[in-house]
């Protein structure tokens, strides 16, 4: 039993360290990382340039790596030439910060659970609701063996993949509840700025609007009232081709 | 009527110059693009640093703007510091390159396309299955205007954004099929290095492996035989919360 581990806030964050401690007791866990922070990488891959592997200090029996490239990077090279055999799970996190609504689609660590369901593995993705470097994953340890004991046993569908998120404070009695991601947006603000040659630049930053708050079916209502919230995402996007029946008869 | 132009090839790509082209007769086209190539990238966003957009001279009357990201930031600075109004269609390409089947998911294009989307923008991804710099784009520029023709008549779906792959070479008579992505993956192998200092390196390749060569429905049947492809592809990859019944229960 193997287990591959990666992540998007790099080798060194806490919740990386954290998860590794919840999965050894599941088998052999060999953990590849970026060799820094890369949030917001969604699926970007290294494709114009080299990547290498850097063995490091084992962690608690878990073989380290860290990756010059992106979280996909990661669980693309840990297949190709870092793992002794195929993994039974890839999981990515915690991570520090939500992957909620519409998050999910620039998730660095989902990105690489999206990866690992591509190459027909059972693969999950962890977030905590706090970005802090020293955030608290205590809490999130149970949900964590919970979610992947029952993942070992039961497998996920083809194509499908888990993204799950932990609220800071937890509701009791402690739920985690199979929802949908929420609709929402980012208010995608830039602070502006002026460089020393009288030159704008920009910064990204922003609210997160939920645009349905009322609905109870989501993952933004979920980490609001204390709840663990998990959505199965689906790697096909396609939808069904009558939502634009006149482009068929377009010659 | 304003069309916003982006892409994953950079500014200087031929691409989004005959993109640029084609739009110029359905209104004001303004042109942001990264300030270099940013293949593959998917839908990864700069948090973590700042951005900077250069204006360039027009070209045809149209605006042109490198920004010193990826082609989502290009959207995102797009809409809110460079462009004078919202705009009416973002159209993304004409990529160097399929982004069929399983490649929208790596895609800077689609990732462009998707982030339209998620603005609430009718949005289109168009590329060429041919990587080359200096591709032969004029067999696109029909099926361009067309597509651009109709979305702009009767728009999309919320939620739903077009990603379009036309052939190299067109069947007779020329033809345009709405299909779904096709089930295929790379063979993701690296090519292995060592570099000065007696290390590994390693460098992405691989090729694509179609799942399902029989399937009449896909984006790549519709390629391997001449026709243009159109995929309706959503954002939200939520998936029923039936697909993992047994998490519900976990407390």
């Amino acid at each position: 039993m193997l287990i591959l581990v990666t992540n998007d806030d790099g080798i060194e964050a806490k919740g990386v360290h954290q998860l590794i401690d919840a999965l050894l007791p599941f088998g052999e866990v060999v953990c590849v990382c970026p060799d820094s922070p890369r949030s917001a990488q969604s699926m970007a891959i290294t494709v114009n340039g080299p990547l290498s592997a850097t063995e490091l200090p084992s962690y608690h029996g878990a073989r380290m790596y860290k990756v010059n490239g992106t979280p996909v990077d990661c669980v693309k090279l840990s297949m190709h030439a870092l793992l002794p055999c195929r993994p039974s799970l890839v999981v990515s996190g915690i991570n520090h910060g939500s992957n909620a609504s519409i998050n999910v689609m620039y998730s660095g660590t989902m990105g690489a659970a999206m990866e690992g369901c591509v190459f027909g593995i059972p693969s999950i993705g962890f977030s905590l609701t706090d970005h802090s470097p020293d955030a608290d994953f205590d809490h999130c340890i149970p949900f964590v063996k919970k979610i992947v004991a029952w993942t070992l046993q039961h497998g996920l569908p083809e194509g499908i993949c888990l993204n799950v998120n932990i609220p800071v404070t937890l509701s009791r009695p402690h739920r985690c509840r199979v929802v949908r991601a929420c609709k929402g947006n980012w208010s995608d603000e830039y602070k502006e700025y002026v460089n020393p040659h009288g030159q704008k630049f920009y910064w990204l930053t922003g609210n997160f609007i939920n645009e349905e708050p009322e609905s109870t079916d989501t993952d933004e209502y979920c980490l609001a009232h204390g709840m663990v919230s998990v959505v199965p995402t689906k790697i096909d996007q396609t939808v069904k081709s009558d939502v634009v029946p006149g482009i068929m008869e377009l010659e």
